[in-house]
């Protein structure tokens, strides 16, 4: 891949700045929590995986920042990983990563402030090498279950940007370019960021892998023309009975793929699975600045005083789902049963 | 209202820039058919039976032209509708006053070409007129429909803009307001070129009527969270059997639509109705330029050499459409005799 999503470089925390992408490829350099956070804050990484390994760096960060003023860890500790919890509500991999740079915290009680910041950096090491392992193994599980020649229709990106590296969706279909198969894309742009557009796009044409955009509203004619065979999306949150939240227009999109008789799949890692919230209701869900709606890229179009509602996900019922891929294997229904057997085996 | 979309003035036909709005209010001035079909062509006039109204002012533009000139009236004047009817493809409105405007011409065989010229303007003043007529009555019918407190969800323009005046699917729900209905309407953007957005937002506003934007896929979201009670859409052409051709996005929609229990209604004049066209297979739908959807309000957001498939309209089954309001009345399922019950009326 020609590009990194994230990357610990000298100290700092490097993230290729997806607000800027496709137009501009730049890189932002992150030298403390505060910067972390408002950079998931504002979208300069975004994808449940990939905030999740952010936050985890951003808690290594907080503890080289109170090494070398001496505060006290614990509490410290504790301020900026409340911080970091805070930026954005949905995407379960964000907390599950806390909780662990928290858990190894307590771990290292006994440290110096210096000795636990370097084995606090060696856990964010870890959870981001894990990340980019599940994408991989997610993805041959993946594509297993798509024919030799294929066309997949995809929302947002959950891609190697929306990862470490490799992606859950994308991954799926790395994993079957990899494997030889013959891969067609249809990308929905995903109003209002317009992360398809974007980034899914652009990360396709980067890999040479064949990629046609869409709008979100022609997905619909493009099933009913047969043009896809299966759909595959990434998630933010999972609840245990396999009900799926994930970026605004996957709940429609998945009704339109039953009425065509398409397979629905997502992809994603067992730490995007929530398994204290027993159904979709229970999930948060973000909304956004109106802004994001009434206009793009800061240029506006709707008239000025529209009122708007800007819903950041939907959640998509289990029962539209044909089968939840991870790197533990694949879940199909009933997705109670099948999702426990996964934690069962991790 | 405030504006109006088309209006004759000192032999001139002066439009609306609908590619302008909301952001500025501007009118062109038209003075030749070919400036006229240009219009329809770049859609500064959008909108199945406004383009309809437009040809036939531009058609008598075509008269007083070959007036001033002395060109050979019947050539002159088949030649100006053929290139008025090679603007866009979908919406049958256009072909339907081409036809009419022809009709009439050959009816004036034996006047001067001068005389012909004021006859046929006329015609298109009356063409303009039972536009806005029959918008008034259909909203009528329509508003009948919908009980005292209504949320409505519409997608596109199908509004004073898309007509000579008052509007189909927001003519209804002027009818409604103006019947003292406690009408909330959401309005859906409508990629790529945000119909609802720039315009439905804009005229609803002017109009003082309760309006919230949302992105096409959002509508999903808000049937689930029980928000929306019927949704209502116009259409560019109808076939014989009821399946409806409208701008992109209302397919998926009506599937939505019917996912949640939400009925899904159609307001157009009887001039959208195609009854040459057994079914919606049949219906030709136009693809437009792909730096619609690669770009946003005339910015670039997709890479450079992105592939794109942009179909402007897509068909609904009429199996979705829980009625087809029209001037005529109201036809339900089954469409193919209600429809055929209309015109015994017409």
């Amino acid at each position: 891949m020609a590009f990194k999503t994230l990357e610990w470089k000298d100290g700092r925390l490097v993230l290729i700045d997806q607000t800027k992408l496709p137009l501009e490829v730049e890189y932002v350099s992150l030298g403390d929590h505060r910067q972390t956070a408002d950079a998931i804050k504002t979208m300069v990484v975004r994808g449940a995986p990939a905030i999740g390994v952010t936050a985890a760096y951003g808690a290594a960060l907080a503890a080289f920042e109170l090494a070398r003023t001496g505060g006290d860890f614990s509490s410290g500790m504790e301020e900026a990983c409340a911080l970091l919890a805070s930026t954005r509500p949905t995407a379960v991999n964000l907390f599950w990563a806390i909780d662990r740079m928290k858990r190894k915290t307590s771990a290292l009680a006994g440290l110096s402030s210096a000795e636990a910041a370097e084995a606090l950096l060696a856990e964010a090491h870890a959870i981001c090498e894990e990340d980019i392992e599940s994408c991989k193994t997610m993805g041959r599980h993946g594509a297993a279950l798509l024919p030799d020649t294929v066309t997949i229709l995809t929302h947002c990106n959950a891609g190697a940007l929306a990862t470490a590296g490799y992606g859950t969706a994308l991954g799926v279909i790395r994993a079957a370019v990899e494997a030889g198969k013959k891969v067609k894309v249809y990308a929905d742009e995903t109003r209002p960021l317009l992360q398809g557009a974007r980034l899914t796009a652009w990360e396709l044409m980067e890999d040479g892998i064949d990629v046609t955009l869409i709008c979100d509203n022609m997905a619909g004619s493009l099933m009913k023309a047969g043009k896809v065979d299966v759909v595959i999306t990434g998630a933010d949150r999972i609840a245990a009975n396999g009900d799926a939240a994930n970026k605004i227009g996957t709940y429609p999109l998945s009704i339109v793929a039953r009425e065509h008789g398409v397979p629905f799949y997502i992809a994603a890692p067992l730490s995007t699975i929530d398994m204290s919230i027993p159904s979709g209701t229970g999930i948060p869900i973000e909304e956004r600045d109106p802004g994001e709606v009434a206009g793009f890229g800061g240029a506006r179009t709707a008239p000025s005083g529209i009122k708007v509602w800007n819903p950041s996900f939907d959640v998509t019922p289990a029962g539209f789902i044909a089968a939840i891929i991870t790197e533990k294997g694949v879940a199909t229904p009933p997705y109670r049963s099948s999702i426990a057997r996964l934690f069962e085996g991790a």
